[in-house]
């Protein structure tokens, strides 16, 4: 599947996209797709209609890896997110971001989506919000490089995991864990998130997070902040599922669903495998 | 400083370039300069003159931590390749590899410089050879995602470092560990390999690894792989130096310093800091 060849229509523009803030992108599919649809909307408010002009990222997994492409520098402007919207990568499982910074300097260490290693897997973690607290977290073996309360948190999560197992657990025990941890780490501040295994999403709600299947019947869809259309029908099959998890709607003319606050959803082969208290 | 601006020059090509293989690239400086000149020659070995079609990566520092560009692919004829010469990045630590494979699949995981996290820094690691009988080596935290005897050696490496140090040590102390753990995994195989931490480069050579340093006065230096120079005085500043550590010399009209086997040069603000026996 592709989002790539999107058609441009006679879309009139909405109203205040900056208030529309848009920080986390998540994509979790049943093949291999490109992102470009929905990172053009996410890179268009990264400095252009938005006001997160701090640095963007994009984590694309092959496999049990991610590759990962940072700028501490506005997405709207640049080059780089150009070229990856021109020459796109396919994937089963991505993960955007696009940055206001709340905490820490405008570098290449405090960029999300930041990425460990754990039992021999990438871990990709991006957030929207600010943990309070920090000196309550226990971060174990994994340190933070740059400055910001989302490092931090996510490893103080990544080392509850570690403490709970010493190998990789099931898909059910993982996203058990995961809920639970974060439902501690967020408790003071908020901490909205995506953070992907290879394998699974997980995409924890704490104030704001919709998320949409696209799947048969595909129709045409058109970005909030840009007027861009794609009609999804003519570069799908039948069976192709893809998970979209947003910040905030991308699209003006689809029906995306509201996270409930503290709740945390897991993806898996383009479908809602399980929404769980968190 | 730059190495972009290369002038095309009248040089004849030289004799089978294919022969002599580079895999391995590293660059560390006292200012920030971009890595243009030498991974052009690189690149073109990467699939074009050379054998090296398995994949490509590139690894820049900013800080503590490293941006990573990674192929599973022929590196000459890279789209991405061809952008990063085209918007250089500058830094002060880079560390490029083009592979030739001999163990592992050509897949994202198993593409060099692979990187760790490590008392909140970015490790980068890239190696030319193979190192044998990895049963004996220890993995510790450190876990590998791809199924290279590459990544194996480098959290073996990392794991001794991490046990021998609970916290970051002193430079002098880490580069006497990275060197005699180094000699006791690479003891069995070939461990040509280069590390980085963001603050220094180490250049182990097992059997084969080439450095010059650039300093004042500056010269042309014309590529070996390509019909390309550049005349570093022209782009330079009296104050540059710029170390930078080949499988084989890069260039021509230069003088490389050959390793001696079971050594390592630790290089720190473009100058040769220390060789150590490894």
């Amino acid at each position: 599947m592709t989002e790539t060849r999107a058609r441009y229509m006679d879309c009139s523009k909405s109203g205040n996209v900056a208030e529309r803030m848009c920080e986390l992108l998540g994509m979790e599919c049943n093949v291999l797709t490109d992102i470009v649809f929905s990172f053009s909307g996410l890179a268009t408010r990264g400095g252009g209609t938005g006001v997160h002009a701090d640095g963007w990222g994009l984590a694309l997994y092959d496999g049990p890896v991610a590759r990962v492409f940072l700028e501490p520098a506005a997405a709207a402007y640049s080059p780089l997110a150009t070229f990856i919207r021109q020459h796109p990568i396919k994937t089963l499982l991505a993960i955007a971001h696009v940055r206001r910074k709340t905490r820490g300097q405008m570098t290449l260490a405090n960029t999300h989506p930041f990425v460990r290693e754990l039992w021999g897997r990438h871990f990709v973690f991006a957030h929207n919000g600010t943990v309070k607290r920090l000196e309550r977290l226990k971060l174990g073996r994994f340190k933070p490089a740059g400055r910001t309360d989302s490092e931090y948190a996510f490893c103080a999560l990544l080392a509850a995991l570690q403490h709970d197992f010493k190998e990789r657990p099931s898909r059910a025990q993982l996203a058990q864990a995961v809920a639970a941890h974060s439902k501690r780490i967020g408790a003071e501040g908020t901490f909205n998130f995506l953070l992907g295994d290879g394998d699974q999403l997980y995409a924890r709600c704490s104030t704001k997070l919709h998320y949409i299947v696209r799947k048969a019947p595909f129709k045409k869809a058109t970005l909030c902040d840009d007027d861009v259309c794609v009609d999804f029908a003519e570069v799908t099959t039948p069976d192709d599922r893809v998970a979209v998890v947003a910040t905030m709607p991308l699209t003006r003319d689809e029906t995306w669903t509201a996270g409930e606050p503290n709740t945390m959803w897991v993806f898996r082969n383009g479908k809602l495998a399980k929404t769980l208290a968190s």
